[in-house]
């Protein structure tokens, strides 16, 4: 039977030190979503934040075994408190209890959403320092603490006018073309491709591919020899893909005449420079290949300005409202689950 | 004394069987600048091209001696016919014929410009191919070709809101480690400081640096022991320079917030991307370093188009518009000359 409640999303609070409980409290204030969020952390933090701002909402508690027991409605926030019952921690420092709380609430996320008790996750940022302070040493981010080793999965940065995934993410230039691989290469697309039928929209979702080098073709070898086979064993698999295609003038006729769904981009700059650019503020890190939905706004914890009430929520609402999106409609749910 | 006339600006009529012609005919017909630019070309192209197009312009001949004699008014174009008299090639195609035209005109451009009998040189597309075609096997570009052996010289690419200069240009992008160059660098970083004042405005223009590598001090070593030095001797030069930055937030940055007056890029598609993304078809490619201004449009030939009247003659009316602001005002072309 299919599913035709609307989507389940849980908020983690990130660290409590940083911007996460003031820019969730904020936008949680003016949510009009489909369905109220779960916020997920240390409680205290948030109430703290809703305090400094003067948003006034009914905190109502649940439990894994009582989820959603209560209806929401737009006057309650409901939590699930991870929290140690101690007061928050200094505000704007990054410190061992923050870490330790950061990772205490996104155990219970990841939880949640690996037993399907939740679609989509949200992520508030975490500082990698204070999770290490906090004693969880080999802590490299959220993406690879959700994932687990046996999928593949792929950074997405997406605004309204550009989506992008990444073939590679965080390396030196230098180690690049060493990185080229077939097998990674088509597994972006794969995954890209699922994600957009997911998300619904067009039947053959169309995918634009970059080449490694400038003017592709006119340097290589990886374009011949890499990019363009992955290319072609994806259209051999139904995929609507095409390239490797010059990234200099790619971005511009995705962004402004929509060419393409979503560009894959061989590595870090060559995607991120162009979304974040269109994005801005809006820019959302959603990771593909997680059994559920997980986003994010795109920036840090803002340590410098956390708690003086002035972080700007917009990155948050975005990476609320990527999480909906990504999600799928109630039928593409259930056909993709 | 100071020179007080307007600059002096040259137009080549590129490959006249690309939209060259059809470019210059449309941009010239609705030209309001402060001079009249002098097309240097083979003018039967550029006759055909105003016939298509049904612009009537009468067209004064001048030459080397007699150059600008005559005032030009709205109603003419001024021209120095470097065709053999023979008729135009054949549109759209590359020909040994199109590449030795297109190539004729360069020269004598290049001669007039060095000669300082003009400001600054535009140049229409031209196809390297039909260049080599007609014998001259060793022709790169424009650049090259305008180029002499002991100044540096470098790409700017420039939009309204954004303007890179990049610190390499054609690569593979395994050899850009081993480009690295902090005396590249530096001058990169000085050239666009020299343009930037010589085009008025800011007396300490600011100058973005972006990092080789993705999260520029978490990888490296380029930042370090490259990039990191090349900024401080800017600085020593008393250049407003800064960085190197990570590229994917820096350019978001200056485009939306016009924190620096221009961005030293370290490799074609970290510059090109976002510029060409903001910019799309009044992204203009300027020559730095050399002893005059020169312009070009940021697209090819498109032989595909040629001859049917449709060519966007924006391109060409920006990079127009571009030679007139980089030869500065006269105040500052006497300083610098």
């Amino acid at each position: 039977m299919p599913r035709v409640s609307p989507p389940r999303i849980a908020i983690t609070l990130g660290d409590p030190a940083g911007i996460g409980p003031e820019i969730i409290a904020k936008t949680l204030s003016t949510w009009h979503g489909p369905s109220q969020p779960l916020v997920i952390g240390p409680v205290a933090a948030l109430a703290q934040a809703m305090a400094r701002l003067g948003i006034y909402r009914e905190l109502v508690h649940t439990s894994l075994e009582s989820s959603h027991s209560r209806k929401p409605d737009s006057n309650t926030i409901t939590v699930i408190d991870t929290g140690t019952g101690a007061p928050p921690p200094p505000t704007g420092i990054a410190s061992a209890a923050g870490g330790a709380q950061a990772l205490a609430a996104l155990k219970l996320a990841r939880k949640l959403a690996r037993q399907g008790m939740v679609d989509a996750l949200v992520t508030a940022p975490l500082c990698k320092e204070a999770v290490r302070l906090a004693g969880s040493r080999d802590f490299i981010g959220h993406t690879e603490f959700l994932a687990t080793a046996d999928r593949p999965v792929r950074m997405m940065m997406t605004c309204p006018r550009l989506t992008v995934v990444l073939a590679t993410t965080h390396h030196p230039l230098a180690d690049l073309p060493g990185l080229m691989d077939g097998d990674g290469i088509f597994d972006t697309i794969r995954l890209t491709h699922d994600a957009l039928l997911r998300a619904g929209g067009r039947s053959n979702p169309r995918i634009a591919v970059c080449g490694l080098n400038p003017h592709p073709g006119e340097f290589g070898p990886e374009e011949s020899e890499i990019i363009a086979p992955a290319v072609e064993r994806a259209r051999e698999a139904g995929i609507n893909a095409d390239g490797p295609h010059a990234a200099d003038g790619l971005f511009g006729r995705v962004g402004a005449h929509g060419t393409h769904d979503a560009v894959v981009a061989m590595y870090h700059d060559q995607g991120l420079i162009p979304v974040k650019l269109l994005g801005r503020m809006e820019t959302v890190n959603v990771t593909l290949g997680l059994p559920f939905v997980r986003t994010s706004p795109g920036h840090g914890t803002a340590f410098d300005i956390a708690g003086r009430g002035v972080a700007d929520p917009r990155g948050m609402e975005a990476a609320l409202a990527a999480a909906l999106h990504w999600v799928g409609a109630p039928r593409a749910r259930e056909a993709a689950g």
